[in-house]
């Protein structure tokens, strides 16, 4: 490919609308164009990209004995009417209808399409295990889009599916997942992603792990162990607390305290800490607007990932009318009155002399003993762990929160689908039952943008050999001067004779120019050929990432990049 | 790829609402899967073929330099807006909106975004020519799918669009693509297709090409010369009528013709010949349901194409009623009043001694005489070509008429959209132009589809080695057989190490069964490894078409397959 024909424009100026450098170099370098809020148009270089991401997915999934298959992207209502997410999944599932009226969706995901596939084949139990998966593209309507790639509506995206007889079975294949997924993230030149348990949410089943890239940049939030090997999204991640009871409780009091509403605000009015105060956190179910009362000690949040899994139904943030028999600001455990959802967090479990509301306005009670005061109390964990908490693993607390993105994930599902949508198989004494399923998704075009995340500098991305849209970038200096065009062609002939995939750029442009474009292209290896050069009769080989730097002869120069081509794939 | 492992059922029966033989063979072989009406899941077979024919595809768009792109399915309304064709297409384009009430759409054809994804890169005159394309996921809401992958709603396309300083340079590129498209049928073992002119419809634009798989199952008609290389569309073809004028003009007569309604009746009832009658065909503005009468000669019909069009708007039959001031059945040139557009097909050129209808109730003319009576008439060519008419590439009677498959299309597009969407480059005097498109679209499913339909018999489908799912398909006979199984087996990892795509079959199953599931896979080569067989060392190796079929030495089969391999990859 020579550069002069490359479509796409490369320019300097960051675009105000890139808030991470992947996304603005992304946009600078001319893989991807806007077309609307979360949706995107890929030029050649990208979509070179995306291909060998693809390609390595595609050859790691057939090694653990998947059949890549191919799922509508437009499905009938009806199909995910029988699984219930229909109705279910809220505004971010596409539902329209044909010319004829007929309910359709977009598909965000493939469990239904892939049950829908299966159903009959699957009848016996000699059929299984069996795993099919795609790659194909993905609609997803969020509500806000964002860092470029990383968060996008309409994306490309590999899912998978596995069918089991048994949970053993499936846990064994998760385990084959798990490690094909390594080995992906490792050949795509991402082998600093790491696995992290994780919550399974709308998709059903119990045991899940997400595979993140840790980078302050990323959305998710993760509790990573320092002194044992424990690592889970924040949402899925046990909060552990040890309380330590005072030996005298006090007596419980109710206390003016004019003006005061936040915990920060009583925790100073009565000189008490965060750690010796009980906090309540107001919730509204969707459905019908009725109040869900957290109680959580001050110090800590809540975690509405654990909350949701626990009520099996979606809630939102309150607002506290009048009416509602809450007394804002001043909601305290004790002689709360009213017809609410009321749960306690583990975090308020054997706690004594502890501050909270009164349940009168202007009032809070001191001395609050949860054993004495609120002998009914249920606890469990609704709290988000803290940094520097208890590991739920080892113990010690040695808990630290990073940021992360999400660049892949797998989901023991269970029976959720194989059920609702009545898929069965006969054993070997004719008796029915529901197979087992797991899913195993990548987002390709996040996975793409993911590598740019973690290895680009200033100028560019610098794409690993394995992605890179192309593996060596001629760099023709002054390509006016006639020895200069000859070498350079006849090097990029014998290049691509060779099987090197090559980008040419002979135009008549400054060094400066012709390296910044290199820069943005991001290509591992790069020939300079120039006129200084060539009186040495040597052209310079550098590394995108610096790392290499040579003058070679101009005779060994192909034999010297096929070389270093193949190292940096590790052939 | 062990048989016994492939997800997908094969069965004998013939589907009930297949009514071609492809259909109906790629859902007994496990191919694809009904999800919807127009809307159908791949198993692996079919995804292994739909890979490669794109792959095809892609070298050989490559090989004419074209960049692969990618755009999105779903794009906003915006984007379509621009063109005119938001409002300009009708149901087809499925429109919704996100959960900000945005509108958007489902890409059925990519010109606007094609448009949209270059529009600031070619701004100078410099980066011309260029093409680009992509391979993706389309829908388009079909009013009737039909013939399983032929006509469906949801369809993966390879769309190209090229952007040209002048006419003279799309001609050129037009052509290049032309050759591409017949070596990427040759090479998807499909080399009886051939180009035939074609109508460009709402595309815009002027010349265009429709590739056709000439078969009695298509739903395109064909105008063939046998005589001389013209092929056209029949929507496209130009009808040549050469109307012998009687020497004679009889005098124009109202005759009485009592239930008389249609051109049968009154030629039966005047004992007139069609060609000497003047038929009128009625139809109203889709806008205005404003009336169009259309004469032609009586053998005829209206090519509604053509019709549209001339006309420039679209159409539909109309509904004659008592207040439109025409006389269904009786509607004649002569004398007819009322405010409609009135067209002349050229068939009626020179025409006399014509009947027609009289425009009044129960009344016909006849000696109608358009030189004499109707002088103000244009004529036009709105006529389907006939069977048997005259070809007007060699001017000789030699036409007959075909059905066909469209299986790609090129089109010329002008400047349709480039002026519609504002996309303009600077020459090198500084002046604007509006650059020219062309562009050039293949259905992978229906390609795969057209390919089983034109190579298949009553079994399953005949795949060519170049697209085929495996190329080579072990049946053990009698599997439990020591001797089978381990010469099969070794057989079988031999040869994948060899590069060969097999698929084998161990299973304890009848020959009949073993045999008949092969046939429905339609592997180009088979080797039978039997008992029998093994007793003389030897292994027989068929070829699904029946032109193979060898006895080969065990320690040989492996050699001779891989030349067999190649001989049909003609590498």
């Amino acid at each position: 490919m020579k550069l002069e024909k490359l479509v796409g424009d490369r320019f300097k100026e960051k675009p105000a609308d890139c808030v991470i450098d992947s996304h603005a170099l992304m946009v600078r370098g001319g893989y991807m164009k806007y077309v609307a809020n979360g949706i995107y148009s890929s030029y050649m270089p990208l979509r070179r990209i995306t291909h060998k991401i693809e390609q390595i997915i595609r050859e790691e999934m057939d090694a653990i004995d998947g059949q890549e298959v191919q799922f509508p992207v437009v499905m009938p209502a009806s199909l995910w009417q029988e699984s219930g997410r229909y109705e279910s999944i809220g505004s971010e599932l596409v539902r329209f209808t044909d010319r004829s009226k007929s309910p359709l969706v977009l598909g965000m995901t493939h469990e239904e399409a892939a049950v829908q596939l299966v159903r009959e084949y699957g009848q016996t139990y000699s059929k299984y295990p069996f795993m099919i998966y795609q790659i194909q593209t993905k609609f997803r309507d969020e509500a806000r889009p964002r860092a470029g790639l990383i968060r996008v509506r309409e994306f490309t995206m590999k899912d998978a599916y596995s069918f089991h007889l048994n949970q053993e079975d499936l846990e064994e294949y998760y385990d084959r997942c798990y490690k094909a997924y390594e080995r992906i993230y490792q050949r795509a030149g991402l082998p600093e992603v790491v696995a992290v348990a994780s919550d399974s949410g709308m998709m059903g089943g119990s045991i899940s792990h997400e595979f993140m890239l840790l980078t302050p940049i990323g959305e998710d939030s993760i509790a990573i162990c320092s002194e044992c090997d424990y690592r889970a999204n924040m949402e899925a991640a046990e909060s552990i607390i040890h309380n330590d009871r005072d030996v005298t409780s006090e007596e419980l009091t109710l206390v003016h305290t004019p003006g005061i509403h936040t915990i920060e605000d009583i925790c100073e009015f009565l000189h008490g800490s965060k750690e010796k105060s009980c906090k309540a956190v107001v919730y509204q179910k969707n459905e019908d607007d009725s109040y869900i009362v957290v109680f959580i000690r001050g110090d800590l949040d809540v975690n509405e990932t654990k909350l949701t899994n626990y009520l099996g139904f979606d809630i939102h943030p309150a607002v506290i009318t009048e009416e509602s028999g809450l007394n804002a600001g001043y909601i305290g455990p004790h002689n709360l009155k009213g017809d609410f959802t009321i749960l306690y967090d583990r975090s308020l479990e054997h706690g004594n002399n502890l501050s909270c509301g009164g349940n009168v306005t202007e009032y809070h009670y001191t001395g609050l003993d949860m054993e004495r005061d609120i002998k009914d109390a249920e606890y469990h964990d609704f709290a988000k762990i803290l940094d520097g908490g208890i590991c739920p693993k080892c113990g010690k607390p040695t808990i630290s929160i990073s940021r992360g993105i999400e660049v892949g994930n797998i989901f023991q599902l269970g029976s959720k689908y194989t059920k609702s949508m009545n898929m069965t198989y006969c054993d070997q004494e004719g008796k029915s039952h529901y197979p087992i399923m797991g899913c195993y998704g990548i987002g390709v075009g996040r996975l793409a943008a993911s590598v740019c995340e973690a290895h680009h500098d200033e100028y560019g991305p610098i794409w690993p050999m394995a992605i890179a849209p192309w593996q060596v970038h001629i760099c023709a200096l002054r390509a006016d001067n006639t020895e200069v065009k000859e070498y350079a062609d006849r090097l990029y002939q014998e290049l691509q004779s060779a099987g090197i995939e090559v980008i040419y750029d002979d135009r008549n442009v400054s060094a400066g120019a012709m390296f910044s474009d290199a820069d943005l292209l991001g290509i591992p290896l790069r020939v300079i050929v120039s006129p200084r050069n060539l009186k040495e009769s040597c052209c310079e080989i550098v590394s995108r990432d610096k790392t290499i730097s040579m003058k070679v002869p101009t005779g060994e120069v192909k034999e010297k990049l096929k070389e270093l081509k193949n190292q940096m794939l590790n052939l």
